[in-house]
């Protein structure tokens, strides 16, 4: 008897060895996992050698995705069944191999790294365990080779431009070094409301690539542009517009108190107002359609709480002081005895000074025997026989009646009553509310975009920034651009705009050198930005800009270790470097500051020349490379699609002046120990520095320029 | 006539230039200045050219050090005369020229620079003030020169060792980019207390070099150590202990609840027990005498407030439910009152149920109307003439009578009127305790030291550490050192613990080489770790210590830029690395990770050798410098002071194994590209690099070696 190995098996998403397949398109093998947080999944087409993962925070975003992809095959956890719909083929698979304990160590095995940071996805735990489960699967189960499965790349989602967490930190998109308010959301936020401040953030971080959208809003802000007095008039009335999110937040999980009624009705009550205002807007376009239809009738609503709720109502809810007159009868009924008892007690004072012939004579209230009359000592002798006494003090005697007892129970009483009442009624109103909260958190919705479209027009006109000309070329192109942050920064000096031009063609890659505090990193992030802030719709610092949408944006510059981590500065940096280089495509916008520092001189400049060459050859991405290494720009001589720009300076005397303009051609110098010496170094080690470098530069032969390989 | 210009004139500050100078003490100016916040200290020496400044919080550290200052002349703002007490001969002078808007430009000016971050005292604003006006005063009043001026410094503060904000940072002591679980103070934070908390934060930003008063913590330590059992103990009791620093800032502030007093007195409760078992602790020393003695008695508070309320008070303090029973006669009363309301009521629906036959009748209470009879639907004929009807529901109907209301006033004006009282009680307590506010702080800030220096012997006792040989010496010592963060968060692998020796003849500047990702920088912030906790009076991660205490530790690693306040990486770089060389003196500890990248490779190396040359020839600082630059290993072939080594790797095949240890002698390799690959780079980039880098390598000239200047 042979016996005979199991060799191979052949399933839905493995088809290609048996000549089946239709290879017009790609045979998808998809695993999903689910962590605390996320949805992960990960895509493997194993006849060419790609693996994607992506992650999601909702099930329907992660079923557009799966659509998109149509898997053959689809592996889920044998513990988490319930989890995902069958909407294809499905296998249970072992439940182990899907585990990120059990899965990373594998994955990192696999393509033998230290670190999955480099392909971008890290932190995807989710998307990691589905990618430890289908190479099991592949491997194991399947019985199929995988060492052509090189990399993982972060799928990017339909229509959104991804930005990964590492060039978010470093183009200070939400938040910075100095604060939110040196990032390009504090430079760009106008808005009046907090729903709009969170809108535009969600904007930053989510640029879009849909043509039609951002023209939408492009034109939206156009229309605004030409209407400055409606303008004003719109921020003015969002401006009396509370967190409405927030406020049905708090309504809806049954806390919220009557200012928060109170303040719900004053905001849904502008809500005509802002509608008749956006009626008179000419040529708003889609976007202003949305935003009114958006935008729902509260009338009754409003009615109901004006006419219940005082105008500024207590934080309490149990203290009373809610309810408004006349809206209650019960409630006025109460109120009218507790205040008929404080006028009887005004009258039976009067009538007990007659009675007794005490002009002094008070009636009081303390909290330890509620109301009293009190005597003062002279009178001792005038107090009836009916009065009975409560407290003696050293110049007084306090005295009670049985018809004073009676009418204060009845007034306490009915303070007592009338705050429960009160309570009552602002619980019925509460839940009242509660019936609208899904037409008031749309109608909120609403109000965001137009609020961030209003902060967004509000800037374009203040720092004349253009309308960008947007479309599906690979264009970049902007005249006399500036850096948002630092122009709106700078007090008192102008900013010095700068042009910018790039495509496929003959400038792909910008190489620009030049000496350092040249305002080189500013160049270059100023472009990033300038890119993203076109794809939220946005107008942009510039005299005029066309750009071509880009589908991710990526940008490195210098960066910190992360010991705790176990990574050093120059793996963060190299771990950065490979994210982009594994997930870059034709139409990313690539923003590199010096890389290749933190390793010896010629290891670093082997590895930035290798990456230019990669990135110019093969990606063919719209990069700008920033670099100390001079020795690169001899790429420009044997690359079509390389050109050299660098930054201007005029050497006087021994001082550098910056110029700060970008002119075309190699730099020459780094100027680096005048940097020092404007940094406070001691003269004699910049003099010392000086002789080590003049000796230096002596001795040294440039390392020869490469041929193209 | 002949107009006679005025050439100079002679103040109390400048008598150098008469000869009457006793030339054994410095002549010092001072000039004062205080903004919002901070009080600001410039001094000059003008006959030496000594520059140096200082903050304070506090007049009296300002007093303290003006007395060792001890002035010639002191400069006042004319605006600022009352600011000041006037303890040294002093003078008035224009407060124009103590603003920063004008001082900072005139200082910029003077010492040619683009930011004054390169001293160390960049944000220093009220000293910068001061500045200005010193410097005005010399220039022209007094009309001296000043060009020999050529930097400032800022003056540590006596027995304190400074750590600058950017060495702070870089030795993440608070915090991290991984978060304060990350940094030294969480990894060393066992305290049990929030008072301990804040204590040992501020041990670590203010480490000492006080012998005595290290030593004396150290003696607790110790005799901790001896006491195992005691020492679980007395931290059992300090969990107890709550925020008492902060339940006493509430209270004096007229803030607090009865919780607040509650948790006030729980924790005071349990100092007679925490006095009586340091009692019983032999071998404490100074410190645990001074805990001992600052730890006041409350008994009789105690008492009071044990007495006075209840166990578990609400957060409200105007409800009521604070007060325990017994406490007050008045409220006894009125409680008593509510409660034998709620008794008739009850005998009245036995009587009812009686008089007219209907088992079913019962008495409710709402809202609305307040008590009620409720008869049921088949009962109505029986329902006796005096009921008043009320209310009529489908199956009961509800009614009153004139004797149930009179008793329901009674009982909710006694439920009104005692949480009256409560509030009135409640607020006497809280006054009681402001009387014993300072005591209560004292005493708090004796358990916080008690706390720290508990928590400090648990982790000494946790993991191994060692009690550290403090002298006076400039030898540092550390036999198989471990860096404290990264050893704890290491699951599973071992830490590979390395020496340090550094001493001012041949060991005063380690040039460390290496490859990338093999643990430099771990290794030269774990020597300055230790070095801090040895000053902060704590034991350290090794097997044994000696460590002549420092003066300043400062480090310095990779940067980031700050585009937004106009600095590049390199120019962050360059102020770091400035401030270290205008600050350190022999006594300091410098750890320098890579300087001189960010800028081209020629301009880097030549400042990072001069920087080497001066800290070796001029401040004879002990420093750890890794580099990769390997040109300046040469540096030991002319310099006594400096050792070469390297940490150990071995190739085996295409992959590199990091041993971890430190060893003597010079690193040949980088191994840049070999991380790059372990970073994800792709392979064809990777091959890319290595051919560059034998291209270069062939064609390379090694800098000469530079002779001593």
């Amino acid at each position: 008897l042979v016996e005979r190995e199991l060799t191979r098996v052949i399933s839905a998403g493995t088809l290609a060895d048996m000549n089946l397949l239709d290879s017009s398109r790609h045979n998808y093998i998809v695993a999903l996992y689910k962590d605390k947080k996320q949805l992960g999944l990960a895509c493997v087409d194993h006849t060419t050698g790609e693996f994607s993962v992506a992650q999601f925070e909702h099930m329907d975003l992660l079923l557009d995705e799966l659509s998109r992809i149509n898997p053959s095959e689809l592996l889920i956890s044998d513990e988490q069944k319930e989890s995902f719909p069958g909407t294809h083929p499905t296998l249970y698979y072992d439940g182990y191999t899907f585990l990120p304990s059990t899965a990373i160590p594998s994955l990192l095995n696999h393509f033998r790294v230290h670190s999955l940071d480099g392909f971008g996805c890290g932190e995807m735990t989710a998307a990691l365990g589905a990618s430890g489960a289908v190479l099991h699967y592949l491997s194991y189960q399947l019985r199929r080779p995988t060492e052509h499965l090189r990399r993982i790349s972060v799928r990017a989602t339909e229509n959104a431009v991804l930005i990964d967490q590492a060039s978010q930190r470093n183009l200070d998109l939400v938040d910075s070094r100095g604060g939110v308010k040196l990032s390009l959301l504090g430079t760009l936020d106008r808005t009046s409301t907090p729903m709009g401040a969170r809108k535009l953030r969600d904007w930053l971080l989510h640029p879009l690539c849909d043509l039609g959208r951002l023209q939408a809003r492009q034109d939206m802000i156009a229309a605004l542009l030409q209407e400055p007095f409606l303008m004003s008039k719109l921020r003015d009335s969002l401006k009396n517009v509370r967190d409405m999110e927030r406020l049905t937040g708090r309504i809806s999980q049954g806390a919220g108190n009557a200012r928060d009624l109170q303040a719900l009705a004053s905001s849904l009550d502008r809500i005509p107002a802002l509608r008749d205002d956006l009626e008179s807007l000419p040529g708003g376009g889609e976007m202003l359609e949305s935003i009114r239809s958006r935008m729902g009738r509260f009338d009754e609503l409003v009615d109901l709480l004006q006419r219940a709720l005082v105008d500024e109502p207590p934080v309490t809810i149990k203290e009373g002081g809610i309810i408004r007159e006349g809206y209650h009868a019960g409630l006025d009924e109460l109120r009218l005895a507790s205040r008929d008892g404080k006028a009887w007690l005004a009258q039976l004072q009067e009538k007990e000074r007659k009675r007794t012939g005490i002009d002094s004579l008070k009636i009081r209230f303390n909290n330890v025997f509620g109301y009293y009359i009190e005597v003062t000592k002279s009178h001792y002798d005038k107090v009836p026989p009916d009065y009975q006494r409560k407290q003696t003090l050293v110049n007084a005697e306090r005295f009670v009646t049985p018809e004073l007892k009676q009418m204060e129970n009845t007034i306490l009483g009915a303070d007592e009553r009338s705050r429960q009442v009160e309570y009552e009624q602002f619980l019925l109103l509460r839940e009242e509310v509660g019936h609208h909260i899904d037409g008031i958190q749309i109608t909120a919705d609403a109000m965001a975009d137009l609020d961030v479209l209003l902060g967004l027009a509000e800037i374009a006109q203040q720092y004349q920034y253009c309308r960008p000309v947007l479309d599906d070329s690979m264009t970049l192109h902007i005249v006399n651009g500036r850096h948002p942050v630092i122009e709106q920064s700078l007090s008192g000096d102008v900013f010095v705009p700068n042009d910018s031009f790039l495509e496929p063609e003959e400038n792909r890659l910008i190489l620009l050198t030049g000496p350092n505090m040249a305002g080189k990193s500013t160049y270059i992030r100023q472009v990033a930005l300038i890119t993203l802030m076109a794809q939220i719709g946005s107008y942009v610092p510039a005299e005029a800009a066309h750009v071509g949408l880009v589908d991710r944006i990526f940008c490195r510059v210098g960066a910190s270790d992360d010991l705790a981590r176990g990574q050093s500065t120059f793996m963060v940096e190299m771990s950065e470097t490979s994210l982009i280089l594994n997930n870059a495509t034709e139409r990313s916008l690539i923003i590199l500051d010096e890389i290749g520092r933190g390793t010896a001189t010629f290891d670093g400049l082997s590895i930035a020349w290798a990456v230019a060459e990669y990135l110019h050859d093969e990606l063919k991405s719209r990069t700008l490379f920033a670099t100390h290494y001079h020795e690169l720009t001899d790429l420009a001589r044997s690359r079509t699609g390389v050109q050299n720009y660098n930054v201007a300076v005029r050497e006087w005397k021994e001082e550098i002046v910056f110029l700060r303009k970008i002119v075309q051609g190699a730099a020459d110098k780094s100027y680096g120990i005048q940097v020092a010496r404007l940094a406070g170094m001691p003269a004699v080690i910049v003099d010392r520095a000086k002789a080590i470098l003049s000796h230096l530069e002596m001795n040294s032969t440039r390392p020869r320029k490469k041929e193209r390989s």
